[in-house]
């Protein structure tokens, strides 16, 4: 058997994201060689029923039906939080109280003060913070990070970004959690994703000139239900930004848009080259170089390969694409190397509140309808 | 010879799209079963000498190199006008009070003012009138349009729009007509493209928050000039958009965007369906309708073929593409079919102050830092 | 009025491609800086009736309704020939000996014997010909060959080509001169264009393997019969191929495939490069170049523009696609400058008699199931 | 802890194949709902030391330094087997004595007798086979098959196949199994997946002529060595095929296919539709059915999603892709559903050894220069 250190997982939920947590920890150890060894351990779901079921069905050794006990159980080691956006504070808060390390999916929270609390009390507690933006760890965009940042496309000039999925588009998609006027929203749920690649590969935002537009003024309470209840989230905020290195640009989220199931897609224009990408098709980036001769010039169509790391922990071979799970267990495998040298994740609690504060910078000019700072807000 | 009705065209310049427009006229007879003919009669450029030059090579009967004797001639039908933008008023002012119909390159003049000015005087006249909005013309486009109309993808929700190019990408393109602080800039050079084809598919625009940036501070005052002096108008505009039926947006202007030659790309997002369009595969068109089976949607392909009218006048059969001359003579046709029955164009005079007043409400909310309304405007 | 030296064109048949080459005539002058000017003088069709209604509307001075006149007629310089396929060698041989230069549609004619005699005809006449392959005049297609020449993809190690269309793929399209036991099927009709490209991109064929397959085993014998005749012609060919300079590679060529307007296309791999065409998207390239960065390689979209000649007699600008009538235009470009200076077309009647001959060599092969050599057939 | 039936696996090899077994055993269980769970027990490998070595790193819970050991051992249930493939058959027959069902990488064998030998070997003892043509259980594959077999794109006629990738490329690219002239070459290693899925969709092979082509005539004997030796082996084979249906096609192996990495794609025709797929794009099908009105027909882009099992074990929303890994861990998860129910897998040990007599048949056409009836190989 292994002789690594374990790191013991608590996971709060096992709805989409916990399942897709749990699965990233089981494959992890197979793919990555880490020096520690995550250890599927206690899983919270909301009733012991639930958990014990989930449990034995993602593998953890035992269930339980409050996340409280969870993160005050000391064989703990890390708290993944897959629970619903407005859990997020409390949940992280006991973790970090416990000493924990805690893994939050995004959103980090549904407010920014809230988003900062809870960067506070990890940063008091050194604890090691990662927050689930896994669209982050795709080796094309690591690779798009780095051309940019060796200068090769010149000074970044525009940012042309999109969040667009279509799973709100029936009028009677009934109200859930996205709904919430606490935290909820496209913007919030998707933009979010397209905001962190733009601070990511851009850098942070100055101000912005946004408008969300709720398109269905009311959904059913619930499934199937015939009582409807008016929407106060966006399904779609358009926004113009204006990055703190000069940069300008455009950027969409929406649930409507029929269609498109995954259109993360973003085309970063620099003085010299430009850079395209679209989650619809992961394993490409399109890339404009300078220096091309007349007439020879064009977008080149880049293939993820085992020279753009981690791939190569996942197949030797170029033409062996990554899929979307294989996102999140690169997220895992950088998550358990900070916990084990003690390092820094990036993005952490501290980045995701920044994303926070500028989805609230972009709520607040589209209430206002004028142009809001950034760092005015939060 | 031919015994159909002449119309005996003068040409003001002989620059890209004067060149254009002739062999537009020269060819349109072969492809369009039209009812009358145009006759390539008198070409005005900035000398005699040039004129006389232009003409024979563009194949009029003689050049005059004052466009004030080509508006007073009275053997002209039809004043087309492809001369620097801020002479297009005086230009098209002087071919109506003589009667003329007039044929105007876009943007329409440097004012909604100047434009306005332009369509009254042609109401006045009865003037047949039409501006070179020559995009509108792809047989795709119009497929879209139809799409629309006939509710295929529902209510419009969203538009994305944009028109990018590379052609002033470097800090050493010089000033010319199309940096003037009168009526120049990205977003009027190539933006009113896009704006136009805004109000052709979706509809006239409410409101707008626009920002325009200036990349390059300065840039030569000549070609291979040192000497540089500032720039005043916009290398890329961005906006979000709100159109009076409802539907919101985004678009960009950049004639910055390193790598694109002609991306005037838009999507159209219905509550239904939704069409997606870029001139750079202008010979197709993709369309995602409502009702398919589950697991068995998806945009799909369409190419432009005998089916799309008017692609049948170039070509019988199915994937033989067009190009861009191609949609100049479309323009042409049209433009002399309704001077064969005194019809109305789309877009005339009027039509092109209306896309004049939609930049001018882009460029004064830029200025301004706040949300305008167009109707406000001129 | 122009003072070239004129060309007097004489033109025969006016359907699809007698259209097609008027056009061209009509525009060619309008783009391209000739030392000759082409005049649509003799039209010849069918009957007299038919011949003098399409002189007019093609802008011809006269109709004929025999083509042996217009051959015989002493003002004609070039004579045009879009006739059907089995009129070619005759229409060909009477202008030959009156002393025209000619100009033929593909395929040249219906067999290798006749295409010699054809061939030989002309070479003794010092006449100048030109056959109309015209999708080898796209400059996308002419970049493919220069960057070939130049070894930049290394040696041509293999060869993928396909024309694939769907025209016939009803069963009940009937019988026409396409399906003509002499001359006909799809190999001959379309796979004589991918023959022809294949030639000029890669060179000579040296042996075959091919299967000709007949999907619609009847066909009716005319539009809307009842009546069905057998049908003895290919719906599809596909071959192997060996070419005389040691690549290897396939060949398909298709009447019946479904979903497919003008997959005229073909992927050419070098030692060292690659380069991918398809004419459904005319306007592009894909370029594989030796020599790119771990991890930065890929295929490049190159699009078509002014470092691309021709293209800058049609649009001094990047971005502004050609189409399938300019191939024409272009081809006729060709044709009257080797008119003008006695220069030598290609193809030429024996570089076309060539193309027919790898044509035999895979009916052949088809028929005797059995590898061809080229060389041995005609 | 689990209460499933455990599946104890044997595992030979631990290279590329190896390791992707391991990480499928190791996943799956997360995934599917399966009644059994594997356990990854003992890995073989060429020495105790890389043995235990490659058990630690892959989870297997000891290693042996000799296959034949761990065919013997009584307490597998499962050997897998990633050898070299002139290993296959000794293992697999060694693991059927023993009563061991049987997991094998493909191509199943290095001649069509052998892959019988195993096959009849398997059906006498009932073992349960399956042969790792993993790009079969792409869930888009699956959907083209249902498709076909529901007759919606109407008879098969065409079929155009393709594997190519770029691994042996260099010249210096030194000897391998992979050139080993038992059983090596193009054909064999990649050309045998799009056999395979020829078979899944279309149908058998009836008879087909081939040519294989050594490029590079010599390699170095070893990685770095300075002494070559002749290369018997295809670098390249084109063929033609006749399917027993009636359908005809292409098709074309090739490893020295410069810029592709996974150009394993294939367009099949039927008489009214036609369905398009690329591995380069393995998350999309493009399908074109009867029945679209003039001038709205296409190919459509169908994405994977939900709708197409199993892609909703990996995910429950469209628009997150599968990778090549998880095509893995479906094999295996249909791999131990039927080792649970004892049923039997497609393809099994009998369907691997018909692509094997394909392969053949192909060859000996090459070797003969002639057409080669399929059913007579082996």
């Amino acid at each position: 058997m292994s002789t690594k250190k374990p790191v013991r997982v608590g996971l709060v939920g096992a709805g989409f994201m916990g399942r897709c947590h749990a699965n990233a920890f089981r494959t992890v150890g197979g793919l990555f060689d880490l020096s520690v060894e995550p250890v599927r351990a206690v899983l919270a779901d909301v009733t012991e029923d639930a958990a014990n079921r989930n449990a034995a069905a993602l593998g953890f050794e035992r269930g339980v039906g409050d996340w409280h006990a969870l993160c005050a159980d000391p064989s703990i080691d890390l708290v993944a939080i897959t629970a619903p956006n407005v859990l997020h504070e409390p949940i992280a808060l006991a973790a970090l109280a416990a000493g924990k390390d805690v893994y939050c999916e995004k959103p980090l929270s549904t407010t920014v003060q809230s988003a900062l609390r809870m960067t506070e009390a990890a940063e008091k507690a050194g604890a090691v913070t990662m927050v689930g933006f896994n669209y982050l760890r795709n080796p094309m965009v690591r690779l798009a990070r780095d051309i940019i940042r060796a200068g090769e496309i010149g000074e970044i000039v525009a940012f042309r970004g999109r969040h667009a999925e279509n799973y709100m588009v029936s009028p009677d998609a009934p109200h859930n959690f996205r709904t919430d006027p606490q935290g909820g929203g496209a913007l919030a749920d998707i933009g979010s994703h397209i905001i962190a690649m733009a601070r990511f590969l851009v850098g942070p935002l100055r101000s912005v000139s946004a408008h969300g537009e709720t398109v269905h003024k009311t959904r059913p309470i619930a499934p199937g239900s015939a009582e409807r209840k008016p929407v106060v989230t966006d399904d779609i905020t358009n926004a113009i930004l204006a990055f703190d290195n000069g940069a300008t640009g455009v950027l969409e989220a929406s649930w409507v848009a029929v269609g498109r199931t995954m259109d993360l897609s973003w085309e970063i224009t620099g003085s010299k080259g430009a850079i395209l990408f679209t989650q619809e098709r992961m394993n490409e980036l399109m890339v404009y170089m300078p220096g091309a001769k007349a007439g020879r010039d064009g977008f080149q169509r880049i293939e993820s390969g085992p020279a753009h790391p981690p791939f190569g922990n996942f197949c030797p071979a170029p033409g062996h694409h990554l899929g979307f799970n294989d996102l999140k267990v690169i997220e895992v495998a950088d998550l358990l190397s900070a916990v084990a040298t003690r390092g820094r994740c990036s993005p952490d609690f501290r980045e995701a509140s920044e994303v926070q504060r500028t989805i609230e910078a972009m709520q607040a000019s589209s209430r206002e309808r004028a142009w809001v700072e950034v760092e005015a807000v939060g």
